[in-house]
C-alpha cells in the first residue's frame, strides 16, 4: 500500500470515527486505522448519555463546548441516516437527576437556580411523571436538554458515511510507531503494512497514552473501566433518563434499560465482574425498587481514557507538528464526539478557532500540572 | 386466579399484542396467553417488509386491507413510542421490484400501467439509485410506499403498551383446550392455571391449526419455514429494499442488510439449514454481487402461518360462539398486524364492519372449499 | 402420519430423553414429543450436580434409587460417547458441604458418623484442598461420591443415541391431549399431526400437570423457579463442587465456574431477575471471597417441577392404564435421569421391580394425601 | 510494575500459553502480554485437528516434530485436568482422507504403502463404517493416530494452568516496543506500563511480523485467513473426522460438528464473508449430502501465520540476542504447540536439543531465502 493519505486516524472509536467522517466530508484523503474492531473499545461500554448538564459542574468553556456537541446531534441524526441509512437513535426526553436526601435537594436547587436550562420538581411531581421511582426520593432536577442516543450506532453511522465518501477504514491495525519521514509526512507502522500520512491524528482513547512517550508529550492517561448492564421489563414504564450518584438509569429505544456504570481506577481488564454488577444492583434498586423484578438482559464494561482534570486532549502538537490529539474524553465521549470532529477537522483545515476551547483542552495545559 | 376477563387472547405474537393493545385501549380487560415468549414464533422469522405492493398481486379487498394496515404505521409509530418508549424501526424509503429477463419486465411495466403508486425504472436509473445491484438487471418496479419496520420491536412495543393499559400477559402459557362455561363465558386450560374469559381470540398462528378441529371448523393451516440471514458491510450502500422472486434484501436502520426468505412447505423445524441458507446465498448474489464480500452477521428462521388461499382467517366463529381468529397470516403479519388489530377490536365491540373483509377473511369462505 | 408406534414419550427434556434411550436400545418404536425444543426445560437450568448424598437426606428407599443412578453414570458415559460420539462431561472429584456455624457443624459431623461415604474434614484440611473458600468456614463434610455433568450435554447424547436406534423425536410438537382409541392404543394430539400409540410416558416436568387433570389423577406439580449464574477466573482454583444451604458452585471441565440455584416457587417466568441474581451473588461470596473478582459470564433459569413431598412420580398409572408418569424430579432430574430411565423401560417390558421404588414413587402414594 | 520477569511472552495464544506453562512447571517466572484477550487469534479459528498425517506431506523433521507434538497431548491431557479442572476434548477415533477420483485414491494407495501408521481403505469399508459420506467416494486413507483437540480449552488449560503456578497473565496489552536495556535484560512497552524481562518469545501469530523488521529479522509473515462454520444434527453418525482438498469436517464432542476452513491470503479481516461461507458448503456437501439438512450452528474465523515454506519459526535470535521466535504455525498451530512449548523452554533453559529441529524452524533458514 504505497497510497499516500492526507490524514491518518488513530483509532476507530466513536471519535476517530467522527473525525473521519467530518474531514471525508470535506474531500480530504483519510485513513482510520483501528487496532482490532470498530468501536469495540470505551464506545461499547457507553450508555450513550448526552448529559452536558448532568455530567459537568460549571458553567466554563467545557461546557459550552458540550452543550454545541449536544445540539449538533439533533441535525446529525437526519444527516447520517440519509448516508448511511443507520438510526443513531437519538431520545430527546430528558434527565432527572434524583436527590436523596435533603443535602442533595439543596445542592440541585441551587443549580436550578442558576442554569435556565433546568428546574427543580418537587417529589409529587417527579413521582407523577416516573411513577417507578421509589417514594423515599426527595424530588429531582429536571434536565429537559439531556437526552441519549446509541453509541455503536452512532460510531456505525460516523464510519460507514465516511466510509462511502471514500475514506480508508482499516480494522486489526495497531499502529506501533509514529515515524516521521520529512518535513511534511508520517510513517505509521502496523503489522499489515507502512502507511503515509501528511497529518497524524491520535484518537485512541486509553491506548493513546503510549505515543504521549513516543512524542515527548508529558500528558496523563489512564483507564477507568466502567461496568454496565440491561435489564428488560413490561411492567416498568420510565420515559426520562434517571441519574444519582454518577450512576443513571436509561430507557433505550429498544426496549432495553441500560444501567451503569461503573468507575474502577487503573483496571485494565474489559470484563464485568460479580462485584461491579452486585455494586450496580445495590445502587440502582433503592432508587427505583421494581428494577428487582425485571430481567437481567446482559452485562459488558469498557475502559474510559481519564486525564489528569477529567477533560479531553483536543489540540496540535505543542511544538508544531502536524500530529493531533483527541482523546481522554473520559465519561464524555459520545456527548462530545460531533464537536471533536469539527474542532480537529478545522484544526487541521486551519480555520478558524474558538481560543477557550483551544486552551481548555491543549495538551499542554498549565491546569494539568497543577494536579501532577 | 379467579379472575374473568372481557377477553381471553390465545397467542403473544404481533398479531396477538396487536389486539390486545387496541382493545386496552378501549379499556377492554385482556388476558394474552403466550405458549412460549412473547414474539418467538412468525414474529421472530420476518424481515418487517410492509409490502403490501409487492407481495399482493389483484387490486382486491385483500389490497385494500393491507394498504390501510401500512398506512396505520406511519401513526402508530409515534403513539407507540409515547405509550412504551419502543422505536418501531419504520423505514420507509420505498423497494424496487427486480427484473432480471425480459418476461419479468414486461409483467412488472404492465403493472405499473396498472397501478398509480407504482413507476417502472429503467436499468440505468436503478443503477444511478442503487450502485450496488448487479448491471445485469433489466430494470425495476419502484414501489415508493412499501417500506418496512423492525417485527420485535413493534410486537414489544404493543405487548408494553397493552401491559400499561392494563392488560394480563402471561408468557409459558399454553392453551390446550377451549370449554365452554356457559352462554356468556369459555375456559382457557393451561398448565399453570384455568382462565376465565368471556371472549376468546385465536392468534397463534400455525398453532392456531389444532383449534379449528377442537372448534368444529373445517378450514386449513400449514407451515411454511422461512429461513433468513443478516449481514453486516461497511462498502454496500443500500437505501431501498430490493425484492426479487420471493426474495428481499431490507437495509435496516440498526446497520444490518436482512435477507430472506426461504419458504419450505409442512416443516415444522425451526433451525435454519445449510441447504436453506445456501440457497439465499445463490439466490441473492446475482442480484447483488456485492453481497458476497459482505459479513454473515446471524441467521435464523420461523414458520408462518399458511391457508389455502394465502390469506388470513380474521373473523368470528360461523355460529355465532364469542370465539374469533386472526391468524393465516402467511407472510403479510407485520404488513397486517395493525388493521388485523382493528377489525377484531371492532367485531369484539360490535362495531360497523367492512362487508368485503368479513367475506374475504372468513374461516367458511367458499374460496377456500374450492381449493381443497 | 399414520405410523403406529409402541410408545409415545410426552417431552424431550433429560427424563424423556433416558426413557427413548433405554427402551431403544431394546428394540421398542418410540415416539418423543417435546412442546419446544430438546432440552430448554428444566434440563437447561440444571448445573448438573449428582448429589445423591449432599441434597437427600434419609438413607430411604429414594436415597437408594439415586444412588443407583448416579453409580449409572459411570457406565454411561462411555456407552453414550460411543454411540454419539458426544462427552456427557462426567466429572467425579467429590463435593464439600459447608459448615459455617457450629450447629451445621454439628449436624454435618453426624451425618459423617452415620454415613460410610462421607467423612468430616477440619477447616485446615478443607482449606488445605480448595484455599480458595473464606477462612471463616468450620468445616465441611466431604461427600466423595457426588460429582457433576454436563445436563445439556447427557440430553443430547441420549437423544441422538436414541435417534441413530431408530426412534422418532420431534420438536415443536406440544401434546394438547391424550385419547384413548380402544383397549390397546391413545392419539397424541399436537397441532401438527394426531399419533397413535400403544403406551404413553409423561415425561414433560412441570408441564405434566394439566394431563394429571385429564386422566383423573389428583397428584399435585408446582414450579421453582431456579435461577443460576456462571463465572469465569484465572485466579480461583476448584477442584470440588461446593455445597451450602441449597447452594452450589460447580467447576465446569469447560472452565466455567456454575453458581445455582434461587427457588423461587409457583412463578412460571423463565428469565433470570435482577434481584435473583443479586441473592446468589450475597449468598456465595461470603463462602467464597474472590468470587467478587471472577468474570460474570451468562445468567440462565427454569422450572423444576415439585410434587407435594418433593419426590418424583415414576409409574403407571393406577387404574392400570398403559400411561406411565415420569416427571417431578425437582432439584434432581440429572442425578435421576438414568435410573428412571431403567425403570420405566422395566414397567413397559412388564419386568420385575423392586417394590419399594413402585410404592415410592407412586402417584398416588398415601404420603402425598397427609401433605396436602 | 517494576518487577523483573525472567521471561516475557509476547502473545497468549495456544503457542504462547504452552510456552508460559512448560517455563512456569521450571519455577521460571513468567510474564504473558496478550494485545486483546487470551486465545482470540488463530487459535479461535482452528477446528482442533491433530492432523499430523494428514497435513503433512513428507517424512523429514517437522513431520517427526508434529509426531512427538501429536503424542504429548495424551499426557497433557490429564495433566492439564489435574491442575486447571479443564477437560481439552482430546478425541482419538482417526481420520478419514477421502479420495473422490481415482488420481486421489491412486496417490493416497501410495502414501499407504509408505507410511505404516495409516491404511487404504476401499468404499464399501468406509461407508461401513462412516455411512453418511456420499457413496460417489473412491475409497479413504484410514489414518488412526490423527485426532483432535478443543483449542479454546486447551489454550485456556495451559493458561490457567501456568497462572497457577505463578506465570503473570495480562490481558489487554498489546506490545509495541522491545527495547534492549543491557547486556541481560529488555523492556517491553505497552500502553499500560513498561515491563523489564530478561529474556523475550515472540508468539503473536501473525502478528509477529513487525517485530521481525523492528529486530533486523528478515523473515516473512503474511496471514491466511481461515473461515469455519459449525453444524449439528441428530441424523448424522459421525466418529471419524473426514478431510478433503485442505477441509475437514470434525465430529466435536460438545455435539457441534466443526467444517473448515477456507483460505485467504492476505486477508486481514477477520469476519467470516458470505462467499466463504459459500464455498465452504459447496465443498461439503458433494462429500457429506446429508449435511445440507443439518443445522447451521455458528460461523467463524481467524488469521494463521504463514511462513514462505509453510514451516514455524522456531529458535533464538541468529545473533544470540535473548529473544526467541515461536510463531509462524500456520493451519499446524493446535498441534504443534505441546512440542513448541518443550522446544522453547529448552532452548531459554540451555537444554540438549535436536540439531534438525534447530535447522528446520531456524527464522534464517536458507530454504527460505529460496522462497522469495
Amino acid at each position: 500500500m504505497n497510497k499516500q493519505y492526507e490524514v491518518g486516524i488513530i483509532g476507530g472509536g466513536i471519535i476517530g470515527q467522527s473525525i473521519a467522517y467530518h474531514l471525508a466530508k470535506e474531500g480530504v484523503s483519510v485513513l482510520v486505522l483501528e487496532s482490532h474492531k470498530i468501536g469495540t473499545g470505551a464506545t461499547s461500554a457507553a450508555a450513550g448519555m448526552l448529559g452536558a448538564n448532568s455530567e459537568l459542574e460549571k458553567n466554563d468553556a467545557f461546557y459550552q463546548f458540550a452543550k454545541e456537541s449536544q445540539r449538533l446531534y439533533h441535525s446529525l441524526q437526519y444527516e447520517l441516516s440519509e448516508r448511511s441509512q443507520i438510526n443513531i437513535g437519538l431520545v430527546d426526553k430528558g434527565m432527572y437527576k434524583i436527590a436523596m436526601n435533603d443535602d442533595e435537594a439543596d445542592s440541585l436547587k441551587e443549580a436550578a437556580s442558576y442554569y435556565k436550562s433546568v428546574e427543580w420538581h418537587e417529589k409529587e411531581m417527579v413521582l407523577e411523571h416516573e411513577s417507578t421511582l421509589s417514594t423515599s426520593i426527595k424530588g429531582a432536577l429536571y434536565i429537559k436538554e439531556d437526552g441519549h442516543v446509541s453509541p455503536l450506532h452512532v460510531c456505525a453511522a460516523f464510519s460507514k458515511s465516511a466510509s462511502l465518501l471514500g475514506a480508508t477504514i482499516l480494522e486489526n491495525s495497531p499502529v506501533h510507531a509514529i515515524k516521521k519521514t520529512s518535513k511534511n509526512g508520517y510513517t505509521l507502522s502496523t503489522p499489515r503494512a507502512d502507511f503515509s500520512v501528511n497529518k497524524v491524528v491520535i484518537a485512541n482513547g486509553v491506548w493513546s497514552g503510549h505515543f504521549f512517550k513516543q512524542l515527548g508529550v508529558n500528558a496523563g492517561m489512564k483507564p477507568v473501566k466502567g461496568e454496565c448492564l440491561s435489564v428488560k421489563s413490561s411492567e416498568i414504564s420510565l420515559e426520562k433518563t434517571i441519574f444519582y450518584d454518577h450512576c443513571y438509569i436509561v430507557p433505550k429505544g429498544d426496549g432495553r434499560i441500560v444501567i451503569g456504570a461503573t468507575m474502577v481506577e487503573d483496571d485494565w481488564s474489559t470484563a464485568p465482574t460479580i462485584g461491579g454488577i452486585q455494586s450496580l444492583i445495590e445502587k440502582i434498586t433503592p432508587i427505583m425498587p421494581s428494577i428487582a423484578s425485571s430481567q437481567l438482559h446482559e452485562t459488558w464494561s469498557g475502559l474510559r481514557p481519564q486525564s489528569h482534570d477529567g477533560k479531553p486532549y483536543i489540540g496540535q502538537h505543542p511544538n508544531g507538528e502536524h500530529i493531533y490529539f483527541a482523546t481522554g474524553h473520559y465519561r464524555n465521549g459520545i456527548l462530545l464526539a460531533p464537536k471533536t470532529g469539527e474542532m480537529v477537522r478545522d484544526l487541521i483545515l486551519g480555520r478558524q478557532q474558538n481560543e477557550d476551547y483551544i486552551n481548555t483542552f491543549s495538551i499542554v495545559r498549565p491546569q494539568l500540572q497543577a494536579m501532577r
